[in-house]
């Protein structure tokens, strides 16, 4: 038996608040709700990470994304909406079950902010070819 | 023609620094790097936003995703990765052609970090079967 607790909740062994599931895909409420209405979108095939994600598994996944968002939109007309996936405890993943964060957007302290410092000027042209190279190489 | 900044770096009219392209898919570096190897993701075909995103376009776009953070993974080894795509400019959106940030993860002041506030208690689960209902009649 899974000791994860997503897959648990895909299993119905834990309850939680369902937004909406089909064949491949369960989307719930996160009891947290950084923001109301902030839904998690899970695979119901056990990922640990995107890193563990096969492609057929990442394609479904996403696919029912944008019907969810939808949803959220419709139902709370927020001003904006952040989706947000940690990979590794390290990136503030907690459950290793790969979910993707739905966070509608109200005002600007509704719970969610993320901080960005640029780089850009420490970058010339030819340095950001060096780092594409040694990605796409991996890829 | 496209006003489009993203769309005029798929068609080559702006340089990038590619890191993965296929058919339905185009990853090129951030120029900001917000971290080092931080790279977008977006669909050759122009969506605004996850709203305006149609299922194929979608699983299309995260099909592409585990392979590219692979790539990252290996070429420079972080101790995680986040994924983040904004919608609105509320919520930090700058360009309006869909796209999905990777940022590797490599200490505590590497340029990214996401702020949470949890607001679990105040939510009974009677609650939260009443959002999932007001959000799961819309999708
Ligand atoms: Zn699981
Ligand atoms: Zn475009």
């Amino acid at each position: 038996m899974s000791e994860c607790i997503f897959c648990k909740i895909i299993d119905g062994e834990i309850p939680s608040a369902k937004v909406y599931e089909d064949e491949h895909v369960y989307a719930f409420l996160d009891i947290s709700q950084v923001t109301e209405g902030h839904t998690l979108v899970i695979p119901k095939k056990h990922c640990q990470d995107v890193f563990e994600l096969d492609e057929d598994t990442a394609a479904q996944l996403f696919k029912a994304v944008p019907k969810i968002t939808n949803g959220i939109k419709a139902a709370y007309k927020p001003k904006g909406l952040n989706i947000l996936n940690n990979n590794g405890s390290f990136a503030d993943q907690s459950v290793f079950h790969i979910h993707l964060h739905l966070i509608p957007r109200f005002d600007d302290n509704d719970g969610f902010k993320s901080q960005w410092e640029v780089h850009g000027d420490d970058y010339t042209p030819e340095k950001l070819q060096e780092i594409a190279q040694t990605i796409a190489q991996e890829v």
